[in-house]
């Protein structure tokens, strides 16, 4: 008997065979931890939900990269194939996993699937990001469905929680920590005391993060799941190009320091909310200060979590391993086996309703700012910035100078003002002869300001 | 135009009126949030789900104790009756909300619903915890659905991700804070070092206690939770008796000191746990040390979070609001909607496959304790004492001996030791002239100890 007949007659007693084919496309380190939950873990998966799962093929670029050796390696090598489109086209695949990643050809290969009339399940954050209006109109389009539980946040099952725990919630305010790569390195500079440089060096080293670290440091992929999740949170089209976005490179050891001392951590949030039911929407990804008794300050080390802010839920957190090869295997799982269900129920997906967001622009934003600034360390310096913050409108709360050879460093929190006119401050300041250079700036969260 | 009619004509542009009608059980602080949240929001829940929500029936024991007034008061009262079998009975009402609580005459209300052809959805942990089988079965019987998201704390969405998001995961252990109450005292006493009975008459005033609290300080609420979560998260039939339990009252200021400055938190913890695949579970509910750094750690007040550790997905946490009128409603809500599509869709529940669970008894735990006694402060009651320890297997890691007047408190560590060889401890200590009582005992958990 084939290995591949086996795993297609793992059957729960005494109910009827419900096997389901699946095509994988890609088989990196999600693909094979998800091969092998499946191949490994089918009879535990048929015993507690009734649905027995099979792969069928796995496109990867070149299969004669992969051996065969122990047995589940045998099991995998025996269903290689070089060309993605021979899964998407194969009559006997049912549901169609995509985890190749980017745009294309992720796309074209998951809109022929879904054309086809196969679910589609995806980890792919680019892809939903860039495309979510499009796919969700084609799967509803051909009544089948597109899940992508694993795109945002890894194990964390976020998609689930806004699309179906809240279907009838409220949600005025999302935050998240949804890249592990810049959590790890601002969990470091806040507990070691060492700067940005050292800190990416260890995640680098760790492999936390890659040579090129900028789609992780600068929020590009923090933007892209920020996306993803406001779509959910407030049912509108927003794509990644919306979101605002400012990376971690320029918080330094002195910044999170300050911020510590006046109880907050460091975090790189992205954020999304809405005024009233049907405001406009906010959209963004920075460094902010978090006070150190709110939930997302506690979150260490690679972690993730989100903040949902409902208005009858009130808050609720999600927390867990937001990337790496098994928990985006898990959650991928988790929507094969919903996908499997509806195949088998012949039920039709829910339509999803989107609008057109009417997008907040950030100069809109009220907040509290923490801005640090090189001076030199001469009189009537500090004259001269605090007279550019009140031209501007921008009250300042407390401010303390820390000497540093002939220069100054100036750190500032402000009372909440007009993100426009803190950026016109930044303007004024860059203006003056006597500011080496704007150092840092940070928003603060969440803080009920005694005024 | 009646209220009634108005609120029946909620329709979506462009799509077909689906109108579910709801019968309410009870109307208390749920039941009345949850009236709330329909009736203001059936236009939003509408747009966002395709489902128009309306209530027909709310049976109350006295409805003339209830007055119009406010427009949605007068709604509401239009709807009253005494006779909870009138809103079952009802052929109109398609989706019955049981929010009475207690077994009986919940059981019978819920099973005759079923019966009838109406899915039930309930936020009755008491009910859930003693009849699930029961009512599970009735369900699947009739082919509807039985829901119970919010009958483990509160808001938190912990039903759905054990039982979708975690379908073809191996959860190994499960550990929550599930009672706000208890949450509440401890960390007053943690954070302010006051004692148990000053904590408990801040939460009683505050109206987080009973003024006959014992169903929360002695941890019968958690062992409900206990119950349901071991079921779902290991399929297996799990009844709040069978479920270990201790309360909080015998933990003092100077134990959740002593355990601070080891670097712990004393919480009440409902923990399901499984040894490998099929082994035997493990349910209860007893103090522990739950190490700083871990996030149940820093779940403060009366906020609940359940930590699940899977074999792919890894770590993952939920947090939020456990308890209170509107999150439970908002979890109700989410249930009903889930409820309302499955009723559009005509397709039948999953059927819930639980088996008898073998459970493991508390003496066969092994884990690392902290003991504190009174002894008399005479020569030679140390040696005593640890010679207990020592006939009975269980090896000291740590001790400490503070004075307290003529008498002395002596407060232990132990290494990893099994509960059966730490009762027997216990009970040779309480046989000694010297001590006078054991006055606590905690569980350590996750401790990696570096033996």
């Amino acid at each position: 008997m084939s290995q591949a007949s086996s795993a297609k007659e793992v059957v729960v007693p005494g109910e009827p065979a419900a096997s389901v084919r699946i095509g994988l496309l890609g088989c990196g380190n999600v693909g094979s931890a998800f091969f092998s939950m499946v191949t490994d873990g089918a009879l535990s998966v048929a015993a507690r939900t009734g649905i027995s799962l099979e792969i069928g093929k796995v496109a990867v670029r070149d299969p004669s990269r992969f051996r065969g050796g122990l047995e589940s390696h045998s099991r995998l090598v025996e269903r290689l194939v070089a060309d993605p489109w021979s899964v998407v086209q194969d009559e006997e695949i049912e549901i169609v996993v995509e985890l190749i990643g980017g745009v294309e050809p992720a796309r074209s290969l998951v809109l022929s699937a879904l054309e086809a009339g196969k679910p589609v399940v995806t980890a792919n954050k680019e892809l939903v990001a860039a495309c979510h209006a499009e796919l969700l109109a084609a799967a509803e389009g051909a009544g089948v469905d597109f899940l992508y539980e694993a795109s945002v946040a890894g194990a964390i099952p976020l998609v689930r929680l806004l699309k179906d725990s809240l279907a009838g919630e409220r949600i005025s305010r999302i935050m998240g920590i949804v890249n592990g790569t810049t959590n790890y390195i601002l969990t470091r500079m806040s507990e070691e005391g060492i700067g940005y440089a050292a800190a990416l060096a260890e995640a680098q080293a760790l492999g936390y993060a890659e040579a090129e670290p900028s789609a992780d440091v600068e929020g590009f992929d923090a933007a892209a799941k920020a996306a993803i999740l406001a779509g959910i949170a407030f049912d509108s089209l927003v794509v990644s190009s919306d979101v605002y976005r400012e990376g971690i490179t320029s918080v330094g050891a002195s910044d999170i320091d300050f911020a510590k001392r006046l109880g907050y951590e460091v975090k790189l949030l992205a954020i999304a909310e809405r005024e009233g039911n049907d405001g406009p929407v906010s959209v963004r990804v920075h460094p902010a200060m978090v006070p150190s008794s709110h939930p997302l300050a506690s979150v260490r080390d690679s972690f993730n979590a989100v903040f949902v802010e409902g208005e009858a839920a009130g808050e609720l957190m999600v927390y867990g391993r937001g990337a790496g090869g098994r928990p985006t295997a898990s959650a991928v799982l988790g929507d094969v086996i919903e996908a499997a269900h509806h195949l088998r129920e012949q039920s039709r997906p829910r339509p999803t309703k989107r609008r057109a967001a009417s997008l907040k622009p950030i100069s809109e934003l009220r907040a509290r700012y923490y801005l640090s600034l090189e001076v030199l360390d001469r009189p009537g310096v500090l004259a001269a910035v605090a007279a550019v913050f009140g031209t501007c409108g921008v009250s300042i709360r407390s401010m303390e100078q820390v000497g540093l050879m002939d220069e100054a460093r100036l750190v500032f929190i402000t009372h909440t003002a007009l993100e426009a006119d803190l950026q016109a401050t930044i303007a004024g300041l860059e203006r003056l002869d006597s500011v080496e250079r704007i150092t840092c700036l940070l928003r603060l969260v969440d803080s009920e300001e005694p005024e």
